[in-house]
């Protein structure tokens, strides 16, 4: 509405459709580099989670790495989830981006009659302003004339010329005052149409950007879900818990040695046995 | 408590301070890793902060780049400041691993005297068994030469044999029982020692991984503000608001063009000024 009242409006309103389309691939573009980012830091959680794993299965803090290992891959998981997310709102969007070409040429053609408007208010613009000059300086040249003394025949010729100047004039005064109003009656249905084009675009894009920012806060809750449950298993774990956990695996015997006594040698018993 | 009262879980406990030493280099690996991991996603959303900067400025959707950056870069800030954290980390294991290593070198030291009480005491419970089968088996040499009626000259001699064999016997079944009563008053030090050793281990590595924990919650905070600031700027900048700056920023003016009348040509005017 604020936009387009002079004639070179609605070349700015015509023009501003491109960047709508620029912006819609930039966005993509966005979005696949944060992609590329998750993906990359996801598969190296999940080489580190394995790492925690491969880590020494003996001594007493061997129970814990399972609680690394655990926890790491969750939130590699995590962040490969948020890669699945974003990959499908790419796709989103560029079936947007497709769209949005085609009702850019759709509105083109339909925007065409405008532009001729456009172009026909600003030849006609021109043509009465010169023919604006051209009525003023006949009338000068028969005051000329005049003053100068001229004769009646040329005085009346040049009058001739004044009248048809002026003529032509006021028909280009004519002219223009339609050509306006054809002008203003298109560039206004236009310029509504920039406007819903506009505003729509806007808002799509905003649904974009709200459903990318939602699976980013979605998967910040679960990173923290994550965290907080290591957290626990780690305090759920206590130094007497992993000493006897350590103690049972590794424990040679709960009961000391006894004492070894004398034995005399008892022939009777030895003799059946082939050794004491 | 529970380990090392059978003679070789003097050896369990000893190798085992061999793992703690691993552990707390594996911990150092895993937290460098991590850094290595955080430090790559930092970069890259230092790098994707600037894609957004270059992106278009023309069209309604560009204010929105300038969100898209600050919240990037914030992000890449949040994640490089856990890297800083992560790395004054590493500093205070890598002191403890070499703490660790000299605690250890010592304590081998002084457990020097109980690896010697467990050799000994070895050594005589073999010894003993030994002496023990030549008594029963001198023993036995004897009953046969009286039963096959051998010279009272021979059974002399035999039972000489019979009489030393049993006080050698005899003698490693005291130096048992002393050796015994060292050995376990070595070694209930000992495991005391060991226990200690162990506990500690535990509280230490249980304090790092606090520590590392601490910080990637603290980290998690962080990222949870930006992310809410750039919903709340996304939403603060409504489609009528872009959709103004646009039009202020491109406008072609706000007035309608006036109407061009047909102008009389007066001459005492045209004639003063070189044009109408």
């Amino acid at each position: 509405k604020t936009l387009g009242e002079k004639n070179n409006g609605f070349d700015v309103l015509y023009h501003n459709m491109k960047h709508g389309q620029i912006s819609s691939k930039e966005l993509t573009d966005f979005i696949r580099e944060r992609v590329t980012i998750e993906e990359t830091y996801g598969r190296s959680m999940t080489k580190l989670a394995k790492s925690a794993s491969n880590f020494s299965q003996l001594g007493t803090f061997a129970p814990l790495w399972d609680v690394f290992k655990t926890s790491t891959e969750k939130l590699a998981v995590c962040h490969l989830e948020l890669v699945r997310k974003l990959q499908e709102l790419i796709k989103e969007v560029q079936k947007y981006v497709d769209d949005q070409a085609k009702a850019h040429k759709k509105t083109k053609e339909e925007v065409a009659a405008t532009l001729e408007a456009v172009q026909n208010i600003q030849s006609i613009s021109q043509a009465l302003q010169k023919s604006k000059e051209n009525y003023f300086s006949k009338t000068l040249e028969q005051e000329r004339l005049r003053k100068e003394g001229a004769t009646q025949r040329d005085l009346d010729k040049t009058g001739l010329k004044v009248k048809k100047a002026m003529e032509a004039y006021k028909s280009f005064v004519e002219k223009y005052a339609a050509a306006k109003s054809e002008f203003e009656q298109k560039m206004a249905e236009t310029a509504e149409k920039f406007q819903v084009i506009e505003e729509n675009h806007i808002i799509h894009m905003k649904e974009i950007v709200q459903s990318y920012s939602c699976s980013v806060e979605e998967t910040h809750v679960q990173i923290g879900e994550v965290q907080k449950e290591f957290v626990n298993n780690m305090e759920n774990t206590s130094v007497e818990n992993l000493i006897q956990k350590f103690a049972e695996s590794k424990g040679t015997g709960k009961e000391r040695p006894g004492p070894i006594d004398f034995e005399e040698c008892n022939v009777a018993a030895a003799t059946e046995g082939a050794k004491p």
